[in-house]
């Protein structure tokens, strides 16, 4: 499976960058648990639960800061 | 929806980089679970553990750190 | 609310700087629950607890490493 | 036991990156935990809990900016 | 109290930097639970825990990337 | 106790920049629980509970970080 989509960090801008590093958490997550079923479950837990949305958005944030360090923050 | 506000890391000073920062982090919880009821109720619990408004002011101080540097600390 | 007292991240030295990173910290919490009588009870749980103790003092790392670089490390 | 798979952090692609950030996680935990029994049983576990999955792909966004930092983010 | 001793970020080694990560880690507790005998009481408790220990060895982690950067990693 | 083998985050190669990490995540938990039999119990319980791996190869993966850029990442 593709873990970063198209294969690049390079995005026209920080939306399109935030919505990359979102993409990339998510592909880590089913590289390690491809089961779709399992992962249907998992998030009708996590979603609902806010200290699993804060870890969420904690991966995210950190994901982001790389892809925009690679972008030099769209200055 | 919008992740990045203004679509643009770059702020006129610190005090409005943090505020960026905690909306990205809102944002991001926002995409996850987009059900603004489940929301309400999950900041009612949140904002009442101190774990977790710790775990927020964390994802904030990652966001923080990346507009810090975009906007190469204000200096 | 303020969130970043003095809306600069440049401080006179490295010890000013952590007084700084535990500031930001405090109001990105208090700009989450802003009801003083929650916080003030928040306080006398996690001030007793060795990790919620730990935790916070996380976020002040990752404050300070901003403000460390925003200083150019006082060098 | 080998803990970085060619010895080196340069890979061809983000996703060659993102392939070596994962197995850089992975064999953390091979070192620390090497009997293989242990680690079957484990990933039976974390794999269907969702903040298990959170916190494993925290660590490989941790790995994965050391490698684009290393790689100057492929540009 | 202070919280950075010396109140400098450089040190002669990345041995002394090193204790200076485990101080200032130390001193953001200290300053947020100023209670000696609770601190002792804490201690007892993380002292003993292998997850606690890994929390306050993660904590010292950040801060020494702040100080090896400042120190321009002792090269 | 010596908390940096060598007093130098400098390595011949990227693997021996993770053995270092390791010892760096490991030398910070003797120095807080000097105690080698409570080690020794803190490791079968730990190395048995995959979150607590994680964790562990979470401390290890921002050690591993400042190694990496003290050597350039070994380009």
């Amino acid at each position: 499976m593709e873990l970063v989509p198209g294969n690049s960090l390079i995005t026209a801008s920080p939306e399109d960058g935030r919505a990359l590093a979102v993409l990339l958490a998510r592909n880590t997550i089913r590289a390690i648990q491809p089961d779709v079923e399992v992962l249907r479950k998992s998030r009708g837990e996590y979603a609902n639960d806010p200290d699993s949305l804060t870890s969420a958005a904690h991966v995210v944030s950190i994901e982001f800061a790389t892809i925009a360090a690679a972008n030099d923050y769209w200055r």
